[in-house]
C-alpha cells in the first residue's frame, strides 16, 4: 500500500476482469482504454485479475505491455452473501483483486462486481481507517452538479451522527484532494434550513457537527445538490441510493423525451446527442465509478452495469487517488476526528 | 361540505387570495384565468378572500360575475408558528377561507400561504378523516412521470409503518378516481427490492403493507418514478420533500443547460422552449399544487412562489377534486382501512 505525501512514479491497478454483467470482454476493453488513455501520461500498469484463459483470448501479444494477467478462480456474485462467498471462494478475482493492493503489489483496485462482496473483501483484507467501523461510497453522481459530493451513495442504511460526521470528513478531503476546493462547505440533507428541521438523525447530527472540525454551513434541501450552497452534502445510504437511482431513472426518461421533442427540429444525430449528454450528466457515477471509502487503499467500485468506457473511468478515477495520494489525508483526517472526540470536544 | 357520489352542479373554491409570495394581485389572476378556462364547461365559482379594499381594486365591474369578494383581516406569514398563528388571527385569510369550507358555503379551499398554517386550520376547522392524526401532502409531482403519485411530499417527517399505510390508502384512492387508474399499485421506496432491504421503517412496513388490503407490489427503488412499475410510491415526508426539491432544482439546471446546448442550433425561442418544458416536467406539483390529503374536506395547497397560471392549476386541481367526489371515496377507504386494523387483520 502506498506511503508518503509523494506522487508515484509508476501506478499499478489491480482489476477485477470477472465483476460485472458483461464479463472480461467489457473489463479487459476497459483497461485497453484507461492504459492508451494515459500511454505518454502516466506510467499506469493494470494487473487483469482473472480466468487466465478468458484473459488470453482477449489480449493479444500485440497488445499493450502495460497489461497483465494474474490468476483468480471463481467470482462471488451477486446473489451471494458477500462474507460466505468470501470463506467458500478464497481465490475468487475480487479476493485476489484486494490482495495485490495488500501485498503492495498493486497501488488500487477496481471491480464492477458485487458490491457487497467487494466491500467485504476491502473491509477484511485492507481493514478500515481509524474510527470508522463501516467503509462508505461516495462522490459527485451527478454531470450537472460535478463538483458537489454526496456523502453516503447507499452503503450504510441506518447511520448514526458519528457514522455521519466521518463521511463527511472523508467528504471534505476527497473534495479538497481530488476537485481541488479549498475549505470545502458540508451541508446536512434536511427539509428546510434551520436546525430544528428534519428527522431525528438529522437533528441529533446537526449538533455533532456544529462542534466539530469540519466546515459545516448547516442543513441543505434537495435543490442545493445545484445551487452551489455545499459541496459536500451528508445523509445516509438510504437516501443517497435512492437520490442516486431517482437520477438515473430520471436521466433515461431524458434520454427519450429530449430525442422525441428534438427530432422534428434537428437531424436525428443532433436531436439524440442532447439525449446522451443528458443521460451522461445524470448517470455521472456510472461514469467514474464511486470510490469505496474508509479502507485502507484506494478502491474504486463501478456500476455492474458499465461498459467498457465506463470501467476505463473507474480506473482513472482509482488513478487519480493514487496520484494525489488522498489515502494519507483521508487517514489523517480520520485521526484528527478520532481524537477530537476522545478528548469529548464534541457532543453525542 | 359536499356529500354523496354525485357530480355537483356549481362548484364553489374558496380562495386564499392574501397567501403566497406575490400576493392578491397573482392569486387574483390565477383566479380570473381558472374561471375563464372553465367558462362554459363547468360552473364554477370562486370566493376571493382577503382584504377587501386591496381586491378590489384588481377585481373591474366588467369582470366575470363568477369571482366575488369575502373579507378577512391579516394573513399567517411562513415565519409564524401556525397554531399561535390561528389563535392571534382569527380572522385571517387561510381562517376564513378554511372556514367557508366548513359552512358549506364553498366546495374546496385553495391556497398558496404557508404550508404549516393551513394545515393547522385545515385540521383545527374540517378535522381529521378517520384513523389519522396527521393530514398528508401528495400526488403526481413529474411530468415526467404524471401518473406516478408521491405519498408523502413533505407534511410527516418521522412516519410510523401505520402512517405510511394510510398514506398509500389515500394514494390508491386518488390514482383510482383522479387519474383513471384500476387497482392502483403501490410500492414501498427502498433500496432495493428484497422485503428485508431498506430501513427499519421500511422493514417493518413492508410487512404491515403484505397483510393491507392495498395491492402491494413490494420495494421499488429511486428510478422506479420513471419505469411505470408502480402507480403510488410511499415514503416518509423527509424523503418525499426531498426527493421534489431535488427534482425542482434539477429542472432549474436543465432549463439552463438545454437552452445553452441548443443555442448553436436552433433559434433562440426554440431552444428555450425545451428548457421551459423540461422545467415544466420536473416541476409538475408547482403546476397543479398538492391536495392536502386526510382531512374532511378537499383542500390545495400551491407553492409559495406560484404564479397566476399556477395557481390557476391549483384551483383546476382542486375543482377536480370536488367535480370527481374523491372525498367520499377516502373516507370510505380509510374506514375500510381502521376496521381492518382494529380488528387484528394487520401484522404491527
Amino acid at each position: 500500500m502506498p506511503t508518503g505525501n509523494k506522487q508515484p512514479e509508476s501506478i499499478t491497478i489491480a482489476l477485477d476482469c470477472m465483476g460485472g454483467d458483461f464479463g472480461p470482454e467489457e473489463t479487459v476493453t476497459g483497461a485497453k482504454i484507461a492504459v492508451e488513455e494515459y500511454e505518454g501520461l502516466k506510467d499506469l500498469k493494470i494487473l487483469l485479475v482473472g480466468d487466465t484463459n478468458e484473459i488470453n483470448k482477449l489480449v493479444n501479444e500485440g497488445d499493450n505491455p502495460r497489461l497483465s494477467i494474474v490468476q483468480s478462480d471463481g467470482k462471488i456474485t451477486d446473489d451471494e452473501h458477500p462474507i460466505e462467498g468470501l470463506r467458500k471462494k478464497p481465490n475468487s478475482s475480487i479476493v485476489v483483486t484486494t490482495k495485490l493492493v495488500k501485498s503492495g503489489n498493486a497501488d488500487a483496485a477496481v471491480s464492477m462486481g458485487s458490491t457487497g462482496a467487494s466491500m467485504a473483501a476491502s473491509v477484511m483484507i485492507l481493514g478500515l481507517l481509524p474510527g470508522l467501523d463501516r467503509p462508505c461510497i461516495g462522490g459527485p453522481f451527478l454531470g450537472l452538479a460535478p463538483d458537489t459530493i454526496l456523502m453516503d451513495m447507499g452503503s450504510n442504511i441506518d447511520c448514526r451522527p458519528n457514522l455521519l460526521l466521518s463521511f463527511a470528513m472523508i467528504g471534505c478531503v476527497f473534495s479538497e484532494k481530488f476537485l481541488g476546493i479549498k475549505h470545502p462547505r458540508v451541508g446536512l440533507l434536511s427539509v428546510g434550513s434551520e436546525p430544528t428541521k428534519g428527522n431525528k438523525q438529522v437533528q441529533e447530527s446537526y449538533k455533532l457537527f456544529e462542534s466539530s472540525p469540519v466546515n459545516f454551513i448547516g442543513n441543505v434541501e434537495g435543490m442545493d445538490f445545484f445551487t452551489g450552497r455545499a459541496d459536500v452534502i451528508v445523509c445516509d445510504g438510504f437516501i443517497g441510493n435512492i437520490l442516486l437511482k431517482f437520477a438515473e431513472g430520471m436521466g433515461n426518461v431524458l434520454r427519450k423525451y429530449t430525442q422525441a421533442q428534438l427530432s422534428k427540429m434537428l437531424p436525428d444525430d443532433q436531436a439524440g446527442d442532447l439525449g446522451e449528454k443528458l443521460w451522461t450528466e445524470t448517470n455521472l457515477a456510472r461514469s467514474i465509478g464511486g470510490p469505496l471509502f474508509g479502507v485502507k487503499a484506494p478502491v474504486v467500485l463501478g456500476h455492474g452495469s458499465a461498459r467498457s468506457k465506463e470501467i476505463a473511468g473507474a480506473i482513472s478515477t482509482a488513478l487519480k487517488l493514487v496520484d494525489l495520494d488522498v489515502q494519507s489525508d483521508l487517514e489523517k483526517s480520520l485521526i484528527e476526528l478520532a481524537n477530537h472526540q476522545s478528548t469529548g470536544d464534541l457532543v453525542g
